[in-house]
């Protein structure tokens, strides 16, 4: 759910999307997608959630440049790039950002 | 809905929180703190989802670090982010990064 960064500095991938009506798995490339990518040399953590009015925003967190790199090079995941902006992606972004500082709050007790 | 950013480098705040069950003007106070964080100076856009399992990412976009922490500093949000921490977030983590470099994706035609 939250992910268990460390301390910054580290790297956030930020991706916003709105889907199309196309589902043609979906659901399971995009869990499969998480799964594989926490496989990854490098990875830190993923956090996602998707409105009802339909925006999607997926924030995963890697200690590299590098290790983003390899990331989006990887086979599996380029073809389900490659599948998602055929078909399931309506209109998408991604960002690259450097974490600087993070403050995080629990309520007492 | 997406935020219609400039070219990088800038900045993003992604705030990812998770609710409790008090409700007690939170609606109306997330729509004034988008409204209102959209008049301040500095400030490039806002992409929010809150998914079904109850996580909450916010990200909001910004065109200096001046422009973060004079919003962090401004006192209607000072007390929109005091009355959360006391009773609307069971937990909540405010990351600040720099946005290195972006890619957008719409199919063709």
């Amino acid at each position: 759910m939250f992910a268990n960064t460390p301390a910054p500095p580290y790297y956030a991938v930020i991706f916003t999307s709105t889907r199309t009506a196309v589902d043609d798995g979906y659901g399971q490339a995009a869990q499969r997608m998480v799964e594989l990518a926490a496989e990854q040399p490098g990875f830190l953590g993923v956090e996602s959630a998707r409105g009802e009015d339909g925006l999607g925003i997926t924030v995963s967190y890697w200690n590299s440049e590098a290790a983003i790199l390899a990331w989006k090079q990887h086979a599996e995941h380029t073809d389900a790039r490659n599948k998602g902006r055929a078909q399931w992606y309506r209109h998408c972004i991604t960002r690259v950002a450097h974490v600087q500082r993070a403050y995080a709050f629990s309520p007492p007790g």
